[in-house]
């Protein structure tokens, strides 16, 4: 398949068109940004090992029946992907306290929530991603009554099948965050990314607090060794079945 | 009825005992704050046209059926009212947008919001009286599910009521804050203050954005002849009856 110029650069992918119209081309970036992108830096690697993250977790979701954009890796760092229109939300479910929770609120680091939280921020940088309450999402008409709940289920759905998989790999999903698009027939489909830049990734192994972070914490936290990070959450995740 | 040492100094009330367990007493001072007390400041004779305005504002909800802690105005800047403990929510009804609203949203200034929008907020300034989700708002078990419903059709009453008195008066009620307690029996009483601190108040005989604003965006903005503006709110509510 011929690969266009780039469509969009964002601050992890860029994106490309193919000629097939349906069909868009995802190049992963080594790029690292923290913070509505007021931190910017780069992590080795990132751009090959969110990919095949991001490929395998896809597939998995496949095979557990919650539609997604993922048709297949074509390079280390390349993936093909359905076009969808994206939904301007950030859909973050959490399993346990962390990060803008925690400040915002006050409950301490880990608190686990039973039942999860689903939240929705506005998907837009300008305005810092701001935290939507149910009544402002309505308001801002970004998708429709029935879009909303049918995002919250999929989003549910995601993290049972996501937690249980990374509990197999003896690692704790804390948190994530989803994008879903329309399709042109209308369909909700998972898309953007899953990768250790979109959810926090606690290790088993580590009881240190800083030890067991896995995920881009290290590297808005400066905890180093963030490279190790993402390769070990590669390793077992690669090593998981796609089933 | 003798007075106490203070209790407690808000940013704009001292609080203190009195002789009667369940009766406090509010002096309204001239002190003024913004943007979570980074701001601060003084209003001339604020205390006095404060206290004057919500004690006025009291008397009419409850004679509209809001049951309030509202006992009697006992000096220019002084009123006792009904010790409640107070649920540590700001709740905020918007019939425009305005404020971090539009800040949040990108929605224009002035948009009508119909129907009103009720937005609950953490009341602390530690963490800088955060907004907050249903989810989150159930999660914190700051209320009962059943006292929050409560509290929603207690504000939207507000609202309502507040709403036709002040276009009486001339004046569009934009947005305004308020704060709800508990009685010892367990009932949820409308506490705190009604007043251009509390509310977002524009002139309807004034179509200048800036010249029309009669409230505490005045002091926010550097907007000058605060005094005067509470001074036209004072006058005008003071006129109209509190039936
Ligand atoms: N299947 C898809 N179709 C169209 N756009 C997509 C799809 N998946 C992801 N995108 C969008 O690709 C853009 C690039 O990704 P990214 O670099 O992460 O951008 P951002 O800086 O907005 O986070 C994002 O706007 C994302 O929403
Ligand atoms: N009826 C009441 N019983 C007990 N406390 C009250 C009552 N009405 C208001 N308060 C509280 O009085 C305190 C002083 O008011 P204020 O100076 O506005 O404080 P703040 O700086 O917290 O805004 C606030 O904490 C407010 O919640
Ligand atoms: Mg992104
Ligand atoms: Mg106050």
């Amino acid at each position: 398949m011929t690969q266009f110029s780039p469509l969009y650069e964002g601050k992890a992918k860029i994106i490309y068109a193919t000629s097939d119209p349906d069909i868009l081309l995802a190049e992963f970036k080594d790029d690292a940004t923290a913070f509505n992108a007021q931190k910017r830096g780069s992590i080795q690697n990132k751009g090959v090992m969110n990919c095949a993250i991001a490929s395998h977790l896809f597939q998995y979701l496949a095979a557990q029946g919650i539609p997604n954009h993922f048709i297949a890796q074509v390079a280390p760092n390349k993936m093909h992907m359905r076009r969808v229109e994206i939904i301007p939300l950030e859909v973050v479910v959490r399993n346990r306290a962390a990060g803008s929770l925690c400040r915002q609120t006050g409950l301490p680091l880990g608190l686990e929530l039973n039942p999860p939280l689903v939240e929705f921020y506005l998907k837009n940088d300008d305005l810092g991603d701001p935290l939507l309450t149910g009544d402002r999402l309505r308001l801002l008409q970004i998708a429709t009554d029935e879009e909303v709940a049918k995002i919250r289920e999929m989003a549910l759905a995601v993290n049972t099948h996501l937690s249980r998989f990374f509990a197999e790999c003896g690692i704790t999903l804390v948190d994530f965050k989803l994008e879903f698009g329309r399709s042109r027939s209308g369909e909700i489909l998972l898309a953007d990314e899953i990768s250790p830049d979109s959810c926090r990734l606690w290790n088993q192994d580590e009881s240190d607090p800083e030890k067991r972070i896995l995920d881009k914490d290290r590297f808005r936290q400066d905890l180093g060794a963030i490279e190790d990070a993402y390769a070990l959450v590669m390793q077992r995740v690669l090593a998981h079945s796609v089933r």
